[in-house]
């Protein structure tokens, strides 16, 4: 990014942070009236009735008919780190990367982000915010054959004095093979002409929906996390070194199989899941709407059995803000170990004599919640994928293997490479920027 | 790091820059000297001669009976980038860590770093200028049921403050699947005990070093190659933005298959090659040696069928250093595509009417050759591997499609994060900041 951006990024940040022309009540509003206007259907269908994909002949993955988008595939897992050390399941390919690309700019001196309001089948509540661009080159090149998205030409080739930040981030990890989304902001020196589904809110607004359920989608949270550490030259330091070294210590292969060969799960007509009920099913669903980039469509979606749990141990140490990371190995990670929030599990599908470490802290009814919110995963992908975001204050708790208490700031600063910090660790730094130690 | 540390790293490494304590020759003297010392033979034998290597039945993989190591294994690549759409190809899978570690103290108050003589089986000069450790976990283990390294006790768990870069970096990605190794410098507040084959050198010291061809190894280099930002703020910006959209815009899938699908290739007794001799071979040595962690072993090698180029075009903008950065795509990157040198390639295996661009620049007679010097690809893999390192000034080149003239410094910045920068061109950086403009 240019010098003069660079410098002053952080400070714009802080003073975007606390500007919030309107309250969050006209935000929710403005968000019920976008889905008043824009009606649709989600319903779910067999697989036998999902038009446009099928499961493959050869591979028996669950894949559109023209190899566009996704599939659902099998892996077989392999690794020397956790309880499970082998395992089968279904699990979604997308090679494809998504830009997740949000606009900003100067409106009355004080830095603003254009959010869309986007319907995604998989979402509780069917539209929320998302960045000003969510799409894949499957819909930005038009393999939709419907409307290329809005905006999207500002991320195609931008200036480099523009950039305030440009980086591939993983996604969740026993959901998604290898999967990388762009996480990018571009600054512009003036707003675009508006559309109708989008509004241009502060970093405060931004902030202050963190505290409703479900308003910020999971690919704004992300993108806007990569901007925490500003432009600040804090070093990840020590905490790179601890990461880059539980990157190192374990092992992890994740093989590609046929998807009826998912040793413990079963499929009928309608549902691919496991007989015990843990984890998720993959459903199909058809969608009908108005304002997406094609009308109608079907395709699968990944349904989680249960809401997830994504908590933090927090803590300061002589005025420094530190969290309680744990190093997070999943099978759809590039990089084999990210760092993780201290908890993060679906405390419904926890077995009997496997409790993650510190769930029992974070749930006690003596804890010090500083946080404690409901968010939405990506509802492109998944149905009803719901994550309470938990922030505790528990200055002494210790630090067994696998986990080490970190600066905020270095996490933040890991954030701005690759395959560092995860989507839920994010989410939460996300979370934390804007409500913590304010109680 | 340290805030003290990182507030002065900058300045420490270009004090040892400006060092020499002794000459280049004093330093062969003493690489010689050690190599009389330490007798020992590396012959080729047959693959039924590879005394704990076999073809696995199961996967026709040649592996290590015991699964320890890596093994060659087969993989089936798919692409949309570049000439090649789709092939097969022997590949090194190696799921090991690698640790390159180098200590670093102070001695008289400049930056040392100490350097071992290491012999490795496949270097054309037996025994190079290596990091303090170089070991897979199969090594500082124990797996060879030999001496553990000396010094690795330092990399497994090192102070925050004493860590200057900890990183896992890529290795060769047409030879090696998804490999990573830890690329780490810990600075000691004093010289440890010293052990014949092992030798404190200033920065100054390595850059004359690096004017000589195959003294210091593609460990040694890589490591070091991560310290040229030093601890600077410049920040990766415009170089990351277009690396990032290069990462996003191709497609690239690398599936696993059996040794013996490798359509194109053939085997014999002795060699599994093409049939026209392009590209590499695969072998079988047997080793005797004195000063490894084991006395003899036999191991697979990769061999390359001619001697590699990997040329930078470089220019100054308004005094600011530049280098021609080319997106490159490899099948065993993790990351899909990594910045790569202006050229990278076996000039002899190019194919007539698929000249790399750029390759006729970098070898026309007028060319403005700044440095060209032959070194050393990793001597424990890979046998006879040399690559020429060519920098060329060329302030008049164009930026074609896929080609970005980027600053040196943005470029060293981005080689502090995994998966960026390739080891062709970390090797080849390293070099411009010994060696470049000073002619």
């Amino acid at each position: 990014m240019a010098r003069a951006t660079a410098d002053h990024l952080s400070r714009r940040l802080a003073d975007s942070a606390e500007h919030v022309p309107r309250d969050v009540e006209w935000l929710l509003g403005w968000l019920a009236e976008r889905r008043r206007r824009n009606p649709f259907t989600v319903v779910t269908v067999p697989f036998d009735r999902l038009a446009g994909w099928h499961f493959d002949p050869e591979t028996d993955h669950l894949a559109h008919r023209e190899g566009r988008f996704f599939a659902v595939e099998g892996v077989d897992v392999r690794t020397d780190h956790g309880g499970a050390r082998h395992w089968r399941q279904p699990i979604v390919n997308q090679q494809d990367v998504a830009i997740l690309g949000i606009l900003a700019t100067r409106i009355d001196g004080v830095l603003h982000f254009l959010m869309q309001a986007k319907m995604e089948p998989g979402n509780v509540n069917v539209v929320q915010l998302s960045p000003t661009v969510q799409a894949t080159s499957s819909n930005y090149l038009r393999a939709h054959r419907g409307a290329a998205s809005r905006y999207v030409e500002h991320f195609l080739d931008p200036e480099p004095g523009s950039v305030l930040v440009d980086v591939l981030q993983s996604e969740q990890g026993s959901w998604f093979r290898g999967k990388r989304n762009r996480n990018v902001v571009v600054e512009l020196p003036g707003p675009p002409p508006a559309h109708d589904d989008f509004v241009w809110l502060t970093l405060g607004q931004l902030h202050a929906s963190l505290a409703v359920p479900n308003v910020v989608n999971m690919d704004a949270r992300t993108v806007l996390s990569c901007l925490l550490a500003g432009a600040s030259a804090a070093c990840p330091g020590a905490a790179g070194s601890w990461l880059t070294r539980h990157k190192s210590a374990h092992f992890l292969t994740t093989t590609p199989i046929r998807l009826d060969r998912v040793t413990g799960w079963r499929r009928d007509g309608e549902r691919i899941s496991r007989p015990d009920g843990r984890f998720f099913g993959i459903v199909g669903v058809r969608v009908e709407a108005t304002n997406r980039e094609v009308g109608s469509w079907c395709q699968p979606l990944l349904e989680p059995a249960s809401p997830g749990l994504a908590a933090f141990l927090v803590r300061c140490r002589e005025g420094v803000p530190q969290v309680l990371a744990r190093a997070d190995l999943r099978p759809g990670y590039r990089d084999v170990v990210e760092l993780g929030p201290t908890v993060q599990c679906a405390p419904a599908s926890v077995a009997d004599g496997s409790r993650p470490r510190f769930l029992d802290d974070v749930l006690a009814p003596g804890a010090d919640v500083r946080y404690d919110v409901v968010q939405s995963e990506e509802g492109g992908r998944f149905r009803h994928a719901v994550t309470r975001h938990v922030l505790v204050e528990a200055p002494d708790a210790p630090e067994p293997p696998g986990f080490r208490w970190l600066d905020v700031a270095a996490v933040a600063a890991l954030a701005r490479s690759s395959y560092q910090v995860d989507i839920e660790a994010r989410s939460l730094l996300l979370c934390l920027s804007a409500h913590y130690p304010a109680r």
